[in-house]
């Protein structure tokens, strides 16, 4: 514990409590005392337990735009692609469980600017993987009976859903989640089985 | 006003003012002020605050397994039947997005026992749509490459997100994101495309 950065104990105490009591019941005073840290040093790195939320899910969601943005402009046709960028952020979502999960339950409780943020950083994620979709739509790839944008909404709902059923003691791991919802997606474009 | 039974008032209230202000932020006296009926009106109908989220719910689940009951058992083929069910339960969820909306948000807030009563309907629910999968993956009509289970936890997940982003002033209906999710669905098990 004491070779951890002070910030990163705070996101991970925060996260477990969050996760635990719920945002709404967590104080900043609980989080400071789980982290082992002063008040004063919590507001060094937060402004707010807001600050906090915000962050937890910020820095998945930075991780996964990263990701997202080397797989889609990387190798493979748009079929490759699209199921590569599919199963992972499925397997990073699954590996960040706690977070997706408090996000999506506390997400109206920010400040309204927050929320404002934090849907525009999203925004960004589901327009460049939309733009994965209409690429091979254009390409004639994928069917495009169903608009992209809704595709993408299909999809997203999925992911977003995986902290309401997903157990890491359950008998499928996330890689294995990700590549069958992958493979949804896929041939629910009509694209037909990707082998990776 | 004055002709609707105080219970439906009750429900009508509670649900605009939980998806307004959440349901943490709203007390009792506060529904009981809106429906302009007295405490112990209010509590001759219902336990708590807990008990008035459940039953937005519930009234929901219980129509949507009336409808899914009927359609599971209808006419038609199972490519059929699971186009039906799967559009019917986009169109209604819709048409009732506030009490989705607010029972993903606040569920984590209810009672243990509560809760688990909630997720015993709900998988009811589930297990008979799953029950529509599977028949179709044995009659081979449908790919089973994808466990049964899993096509489910990935439709549903999609359904319970609409809340997040369906708006009735946007460019679709309810009717037309479910043939559209109903459409993805039955694509992704392989079934091409279903003329309803």
């Amino acid at each position: 514990m004491k070779e951890e950065p002070v910030r990163q104990r705070l996101l991970a105490e925060a996260t477990r409590l969050f996760a635990e009591r719920g945002f709404e019941s967590t104080s900043v005073q609980e989080i400071v005392v789980a982290a082992g840290v002063t008040k004063g040093a919590m507001y060094h790195y937060f402004d707010s337990k807001d600050d906090l939320l915000h962050e937890i899910y910020g820095r998945v969601l930075r991780m996964q735009m990263e990701r997202l943005t080397r797989i889609a402009d990387g190798p493979g046709d748009v079929r490759q692609r699209l199921y590569r960028a599919a199963a992972d952020v499925v397997e990073t979502t699954v590996a960040n469980l706690d977070d997706s999960k408090i996000f999506f339950r506390s997400m109206h409780l920010l400040a309204p600017e927050t929320q404002k943020s934090v849907r525009a950083e999203r925004r960004r994620y589901h327009e460049r993987f939309r733009g994965l979709v209409a690429e091979g739509q254009r390409e004639g790839v994928f069917s495009d009976r169903v608009p992209a944008e809704l595709v993408v909404d299909y999809f997203f709902g999925s992911v977003h859903h995986l902290g309401s059923w997903f157990h890491v003691a359950g008998p499928l791991t996330g890689a294995q989640v990700g590549r069958h919802f992958a493979d949804l997606l896929l041939t629910s474009l009509g694209a037909g089985h990707v082998d990776e």
